[in-house]
């Protein structure tokens, strides 16, 4: 910055700051090259450098989970293209990030160059087009005249509709000069207005509805977090007393140590002592629902009132009417203060009490083999307040279910888009962002041998920053959740082994910073859960756990039926 | 197969059996399992099980650079679009695969359920509209009326066109039966006949043009060895009898050991033995031209003459007049037939003698430092008959250029699209190729150190199938390329450093069947290449090469002043 202008490149990463988003992620290529050294004249900006453009894609991903925006740059073509299946993973489960891609200059597009990172044809559009189908929109800066207000709205549509925007930025305009001034004013990030009428209607309905129902409850998902309704829904729950149930997309996103808290809602996956009130209600009050197959026992809920009442990020429906204009997050402070003058009537009512989820009795016989079902028990008490904990599409995702998260434990997976090797890159930008929040907060990641496959070289990353996840690698030879699924002993389902316990060092980890660490029976692992020195987030840690080839946890065994079946209906 | 009717598996691995596709490239997910069970019912083909979807297409890319076409299997939506990056790639450079994917049922489709691996919002045509911007076409098996016909039209088009293209299959489908008669009639797989009268124009003008000229070259770019046209090439350069030049995507199209070779042409970056006389020719035969950018010194041609003729694959120019329907393979009987009668005249006349491209000298001094300049030159007298080099865009792509390749030697490189990491990929696809072809044959990959980072699990893919390729990671400390177009000093340039000679280690090579070697200067390498032992492929080694950091073939240097200029003019 200088004076009354500032260059583009310095614009963009100030704003980005002005948004706390403080590490870029993505690979560098001719045409982002010159944009990359901006990144250093903003202060307290670093660029991460990932080892591949998807592993950087998911790092921004668990980031903006954590954060609430990210930002990853990737060049034209070659790098973008192999972003995508991150990207269309941020996009099918509303986290927002601002894909900026560095794109050959506008001259050089014009008179359709052959230029090295195009498909030789000419088109220069072709990229964007493909992009175009996983974004919430595309915004391109063309010149001095546009760059400012483009990189403004990309931002703000990134957030604001937690999805990724997709940005073009010329190879030669990112040291064009823009007015400084723009950059005073903060970006308004608050959310467009609900139409006031549908919302007037909407909370004189739902008010009603609470007061008349007599076997309520309250169901949380995934995009209570991801729109971070978090709060709002504990407030809400608070106000309305009713027995209250997490989807497995939504765990984390509702203290499981509440009073009030019933157990993981799955349809007919769920524990009888879960759907028996689930399935009984006489009002369901949604808040964030993602209604995919893995989230819902595969479209199995089973309650029979019509009694519903859905808050989304961008409508609301009330039994069988839609109300296009009213989103959750600007609903719920006048929500809850119409409740404010109910909630005595309700918290009088006698709403069912919940039983607390069982728990599993998790025995430590000396070397005995360790289960998946001893596993996800044994793990609840080794979570603690500020954890972040990653778990990956197979036994991890679905044995996270069942572990009870004490208060403040932040999940992150991915159970709608479901692309292994996710969780990997997504604990390398998770771990970023809570480093820059709170150094004491630990990252914790789980992912099986055969994910892990996909993307472990993102693992590289973590050790060049010197992070300091746990790395849990639950070796049980190959895609377990394949072989349950089709397969069981077939040759594709197995994979090639590696030593795990050598992939710190190939990495270059250096001694006394890391500890790479094999466990294979329960006391082994009980006893390292429960060591002090472990618990202390001091050093980057690879935690190999052994467990059977076929053992999985309940609700994987019954999905992956329905799947199967589905496969071949 | 039994009796009249033939599973689709079966029937689509059959076809790929009887085009000698014989590896299925891919990663297995729940949408294509089914599928994958029917690799194993047709004998001789193999399901090889990559470590993530881009290296996998990668692999595809590079087993059909050898044999001509390839197939990728991967899932819906997750896996799919992790591996465009890749068939973009093949799509630039045409290369010839069927990228097939198990989409979910067509009644889940119609249902818009909310499967995992979708976007969430009912869209299941998002991913192909994507990757249709990418394929030569795009087909559907959706039932037992069209399913034959769809998979002999993908393989046909693929093949003929040399091109990707994009196939889908329910996972409910794989198991449906077909008539099994169609599969006693292979496939037609010979191009489309060319416009008669079109042919015996281009025919008449080409001759009189060649009788005509005084001081002709002809130039042999990529499409030559892509559209398979390397014997007729040579058969074509006997005839007339011109100085023979490559283009850097040529290099293997041509013997450089021909005594009419004059060397590799790359515009204003070419030699001035080679500028002199491309430039001053009076005509230019041009056999397969791309002309991108790296491959042509930034569109730097300098010949002056307009008497020029290009043979592409599907069309034919003679100076300014465009043949749309003449494609070169189908022309070359034609016309080589034709010039018989004229070689004699041809023969006789004195055209230009090529002055055989200069060796540099590459003296062997104990403890002397491993420059770019000696490293190629060197290598030329390492390679031999059979051997497939493949190089990665860096370092590697450019100093093969200087490279004096035998007798018999393929180049596989990646100059257009110019995607890093492309070439560890594309070399685990080339070795199980060229296994398949001739045990003896070597596959040798020259990677650096930054690009290796990138899609290093697939050297895993290798170990796994015992294959014996040479694996030269070459280290520079960082993205020299990079560092020479934009950033010299710029920590986006960096990487982490690895610990490479370990890598096979970690990826379970066994003791006694991998080596890991590191060479630092002259007569290490001198002597290591110099070693019969060493010369035998007959264990995976990997050779860790230590460079300077900012060392650079001379025409990467240059090249990377240009694109530094382009992007910022």
């Amino acid at each position: 910055m200088s004076g009354n202008t500032v260059s583009l490149g310095d614009y963009l990463f100030t704003r980005f700051k002005q948004q706390d988003v403080l590490s870029i992620f993505g690979l560098p290529g001719d045409f982002n090259l010159s944009l990359l050294d901006h990144v250093y004249n903003v202060e307290g900006m670093k660029w991460v450098g990932n080892t591949n453009e998807l592993n950087s894609g998911y790092a921004a991903d668990g980031y903006s989970r954590v954060k609430g925006l990210a930002a990853l740059i990737t060049t034209f073509g070659v790098g973008e293209l192999s972003a995508l299946a991150a990207v269309g993973g941020s996009y099918a489960e509303h986290v927002g990030m601002v894909h900026i891609v560095g794109v050959p200059s506008i001259s050089a597009q014009q008179e359709q160059l052959l230029l090295h990172h195009t498909l030789g044809n000419g088109d220069f559009a072709a990229f964007e087009r493909m992009s175009a189908n996983i974004s919430h929109s595309v915004h391109h800066v063309t010149g001095v005249e546009d760059a400012a207000q483009s990189i403004d709205a990309a931002i703000q549509a990134a957030y604001i509709n937690q999805r990724p925007v997709y940005l073009t930025i010329p190879a030669n305009l990112s040291e064009i000069e823009l007015c400084a001034k723009r950059l005073a004013t903060p970006l308004d990030m608050s959310l467009p207005d609900n139409d006031s009428d549908a919302e007037d209607e909407v909370i004189e309905r739902v008010s009603k509805m609470l007061q008349a129902a007599q076997k309520p409850i309250l169901l949380v998902d995934a995009c209570a977090s991801r729109h971070s309704c978090i709060e709002e829904t504990a407030e809400l729950a608070k106000l309305v007393n009713f027995p209250v149930f997490l989807t497995p997309m939504g765990k984390g996103a509702f203290d499981e140590q509440n009073k009030r808290y019933g157990g993981v809602y799955v349809g007919s996956l769920s524990s009888p002592e879960v759907s028996e009130v689930v399935d009984n209600a006489d009002l369901v009050l949604s808040v964030g629902g993602l209604m995919s197959d893995f989230n819902t026992g595969s479209f199995s809920y089973g309650y029979t009132t019509k009694n519903i009442i859905e808050l989304h990020s961008d409508y609301t429906k009330i039994k069988s009417s839609s109300y296009a204009k009213v989103g959750m997050k600007q609903l719920f402070p006048k929500l809850l203060k119409s409740l404010a003058p109910i909630a005595q009537d309700l918290m009088a009512k006698e709403f069912i009490n919940v039983i607390p989820p069982k728990q599993v009795a998790t025995p430590v016989i000396p070397g005995s083999t360790i289960y998946q079902k001893w596993l996800w028990t044994r793990l609840g008490s080794f979570f603690r307040k500020g954890d972040i904990v990653v778990t990956e599409t197979g036994t991890s995702a679905f044995g996270i279910v069942q572990t009870k998260f004490a208060t403040g434990v932040t999940g992150i997976s991915q159970v709608l888009w479901g692309s292994i090797g996710f969780s990997v890159g997504a604990a390398m930008g998770a771990v970023m962002a809570s480093e820059e929040l709170d150094l004491s907060r630990r990252v914790i990641l789980f992912v099986g041998d055969g994910s892990l496959q996909l993307t472990v070289t993102e693992i590289s990353t973590m050790v060049r920053w010197g992070l300091k996840p746990y790395l849990f690698f639950l070796n049980n030879d190959g895609y377990t959740i394949e072989r349950l699924i089709h397969g069981e002993n077939a040759s594709y389902n197995d994979i090639h082994p590696w030593k795990n316990s050598r992939i710190l060092d190939v990495f270059n980890a250096k001694e006394g910073e890391h500890e790479a660490i094999q466990v294979s029976t329960t006391d082994e692992l009980d006893n390292l859960l429960s060591d002090p020195a472990f618990n202390k987030n001091d050093k980057i840690r690879s935690i190999e756990v052994f467990l059977p080839k076929m053992d999985a946890p309940e609700n994987l065994v019954k999905q992956a039926q329905f799947s199967s079946s589905v496969n071949s209906a």
